[in-house]
């Protein structure tokens, strides 16, 4: 599944993993644009320019497609985020609050607003809950990881651990500020002043 | 139309007003357990137990009835939070924790969820996005106004507004973490430590 076997792909195998992924940023847009309600999988396969049966041959059910989307479009910033991770400061307050940036934007963007759209149809769609709860518990899991990471911490101090999670139910609440407003005037100040309070923890100065 | 003129109101007036209350009681209800695609009007007079046309001549549309229900019960929910502030401690670091658990328990109850669903339906229908912005930015300085005076909080010192204000942002990312399952052990350890960094940044030590 590595880059390393993609010489012993057949063309055909190409084209099916190409249109795969056209379906799955697809879908994420529709979610982020049109909400849960008017993301069908036909809406997305026009988006994607397939035919609904290509879609359906590839996600048999309208919550296979779109938890996929959610999922695999979460991997793939991750993964931007880390191939950008050399451009960061290198250590001290100013690597911590480019970080929160990065976080914070993570948590603003389309893909979150996706997300949200996904999380609250699952809230009343007896179908989608547990599948949203898996994959909320991954994405999570592999946020705060990468939080821990970048920002240096050490969770074996006491309190480290509870601020990092602080922070991303931060880029939360504030990605939910922003879903009808441009919120990033407000949120700049905020980022800033959380980010040096966040540094007085993983760093306390003697 | 404060409580000193129930005198001079008519029994049909105080039939009207407790009509008024069932339904925008029903109508949150409603909205946090079935969602905004669950919540017609229809649903909430029939929880109200009122007549669809006796909901209609109280709130002419639907958009109407669900903004009056969550302003209703967010001030309904603020003025019983003010009732009970005798009972927080008088200062220091155990009345900080008291006051942002009462915050984080406005953001994870029923409230914030039936505010939730009407938010993501904004987001996609324009008919509804105008008036909850509104009523956004109403409760959201409503409850500022109070996190500071429950606080004790110095405006003027820098740093103090927007560590207020991520208070809020936090809570309001810990209601979405709560929203298909139970988040209140994990909640429990955050609330703690950010209400210490709070205190600290509320009342710095000399």
């Amino acid at each position: 599944m590595t880059s390393t076997h993609a010489a012993s792909r057949t063309p055909q195998q190409d084209r099916s993993r190409a249109t795969r992924r056209r379906l799955l940023e697809a879908a994420v847009e529709c979610l982020a644009e049109l909400g849960w309600n008017g993301s069908t999988v036909a809406v997305v396969a026009e988006r994607a320019g397939v035919t609904r049966g290509a879609a359906q041959h590839h996600f048999p059910t309208r919550e296979d497609l779109f938890t996929a989307a959610v999922e695999h479009v979460a991997a793939e910033r991750l993964a931007a985020v880390r191939a950008h991770a050399d451009g960061l400061p290198a250590a001290g307050p100013a690597r911590t609050e480019a970080v929160v940036e990065m976080i914070v934007r993570l948590y603003t963007g389309p893909l979150f607003r996706a997300a949200l759209h996904l999380w609250v149809a699952a809230a009343t769609e007896a179908t989608l809950r547990e599948r949203i709860v898996t994959l909320e518990n991954h994405v999570g899991r592999e946020a705060h990881r990468a939080a821990v990471e970048f920002l240096g911490a050490d969770e074996a101090t006491p309190g480290v651990r509870e601020t990092v999670q602080a922070t991303l139910d931060l880029a939360r609440g504030l990605g939910l500020a922003n879903l009808l407003t441009d919120d990033a005037p407000r949120r700049k100040g905020i980022v800033q002043h959380w980010s040096s309070l966040l540094e007085s923890v993983l760093h306390p100065t003697g």
